[in-house]
């Protein structure tokens, strides 16, 4: 999908405003567009007042919520909005959804480092580094066997190119891969097959986009299916997992393991108990941030924003309404 | 190179002794032997009045000094020895070394668990996963950036079967990777080239033979050559190391880390200073051992037999003076 909304003939460069995150910095390359726009910068608080004016707003801090609450609806508003990030969940109000602006995400930044970071959980816990850190920190020597992974089974939810990243990856490390996604289609199993992938897989993944279709997909039911030797790991978005759930399958030993790179509540409150829950790894959405990360991610709104200065199609166009980029 | 030691005509079967280790069990899948052998158990004080009347030595208590001490020299002794590990470096005596005696190792068994453990650090140390861990220790969010392993530079030490196999897991995950070998041929570098690789390399493991020539080979001068962002992993001997050279190097920041699963003195002792060297990565020799090992390396010692009964070539015989199984 792309469309046409070039900025061609004007006297005054288009408006970018970009909504920045609190910290550590503004988006890096920007320099590249001296001259072609006026670049403005808001926070949360400010982003109501300054969208009206805004022809293009990029999402730099892609963690808020404060486009879905600032949208303006009706009125004068951004025709185009590019957030810095795979998924679109936070951006998306049903007034964005019924305009024509244009959302792009960031695909194809994150793919690569993802699916390395999966290979790391999946590598510490079959080979139980977890527990050697935890016995090296009491200075006990105490030999175990650890697992093989060539030859164990994943099951990859998720069939964007985040999923085909990951599959590639632990395929490379002699892993049988399945791969589930929202319609079935050559190498990728539909929804209907899901519970009887999960019930034979070692490493259930999930990297699906959180949609209203995939919201709290991995429940009490889904854990329940799987192998009591399972791990599960979540690279996707919070709100795809029930997180009690998941708590409570640990804790009754259904299934071996976890680890959840995202969270309901971002930062993950000190007070949670999936800090402490047996068996669970958590690490604070670090997965696909990898050194350069956001000089990539300058660049990439960089290269975006010459097609759309040129009035060429837009790559990474979203499908508001599915809620990610449609691949093949 | 290979040797005809058959027991072809006995009326009596040869005398299969074993040297057990202290714990959990003796070597399973020999019943595959029943009424082939007679099988005698002994422990390391027992060895030396045992050995005598042995036709064939199974080392099963691999981490043991005890063959050396006890090797009978000119009188009577086993015509073969194996040893269920990949080094013989704890096994070898001049003595033994001067014998008619053959000695066969398990090569092949621990290939590829090593392999997939070496990837385990390397993806541990680039997600900065033991960092993460102790901060969910303390309930605490620190997002970070961590690095690609994709495009980085392995030289791996030691070009048997292990460093092979260390070499190709590491490439499926886009390491570019260099071999070091005893002697430079094709795919294989030299130790004229090590230094000169150790400069360029991201990470360095060694999966070599403990031999007089390689003892101490990572010392003060080798860890000066590596980069300030390299990290070092050890999954050959404990000795092909200095120990002090490498705990001074990790707190000069000379290098940015470590792993090792083999030391010096194993059990590592509770006050060594290794368990608390900034960076450094300690496991209890284990590397290898992925369930079912021991099964792996009791079907190993049963097919090795029967080529010894039906005085066939053995494979995997070690050059004695070498220290390992030549390889191609």
């Amino acid at each position: 999908m792309s469309e046409s909304t070039g900025s061609e003939g004007r006297a005054v460069p288009p408006t970018v405003l970009v909504l920045d995150a609190p910290a550590p910095a503004p988006p890096p390359r920007l320099g590249a567009l001296t001259g072609r726009v006026r670049i403005r910068h808001t926070d949360a608080d400010g982003l109501a007042g300054e969208l009206p004016g805004a022809d293009v707003l990029l999402v730099w801090d892609f963690l808020s919520d404060a486009v879905r609450h600032a949208w303006p609806g009706e009125g004068p508003r951004p025709r185009w909005v590019h957030t810095a990030s795979a998924g679109v969940d936070r951006l998306m109000c049903p007034e964005l959804v019924a305009s024509d602006t244009v959302v792009t995400n960031a695909r194809g930044v994150f793919d690569q480092p993802i699916a390395e970071y999966v290979a790391a959980l999946v590598l510490a816990m079959a080979k139980d580094l977890p527990r050697t850190l935890a016995l090296q920190g009491e200075r006990t020597w105490l030999h175990r066997e650890s697992q093989r992974i060539a030859g164990t089974r994943a099951c990859v939810v998720g069939s964007g190119p985040i999923g085909r990243a990951v599959v590639r990856t632990l395929k490379a490390l002699g892993i049988t891969t399945v791969l589930v996604g929202r319609r079935p289609r050559t190498g990728v199993h539909g929804p209907a097959d899901l519970d009887r992938l999960l019930a034979r897989a070692d490493w259930v993944v999930c990297a699906a986009p959180l949609t209203e279709d995939t919201r709290g997909m991995f429940d009490e039911r889904r854990f329940g299916v799987m192998q009591p030797s399972a791990r599960f790991i979540n690279v996707g978005r919070g709100p795809l997992v029930v997180e009690e759930d998941l708590v409570a399958a640990l804790s009754k030993r259904w299934i071996a393991g976890a680890a959840l790179d995202v969270f309901e509540s971002e930062p993950l409150p000190p007070d949670s108990p999936l800090w402490t829950a047996p068996g669970l790894l958590v690490s604070p959405h670090m997965s696909g941030d990898t050194v350069g990360w956001r000089d990539e991610l300058g660049a990439q709104f960089v290269k975006l924003y010459a097609q759309w200065e040129a009035g060429r199609s837009l790559s990474n166009v979203v499908d508001k309404k599915r809620g990610y980029v449609p691949g093949h």
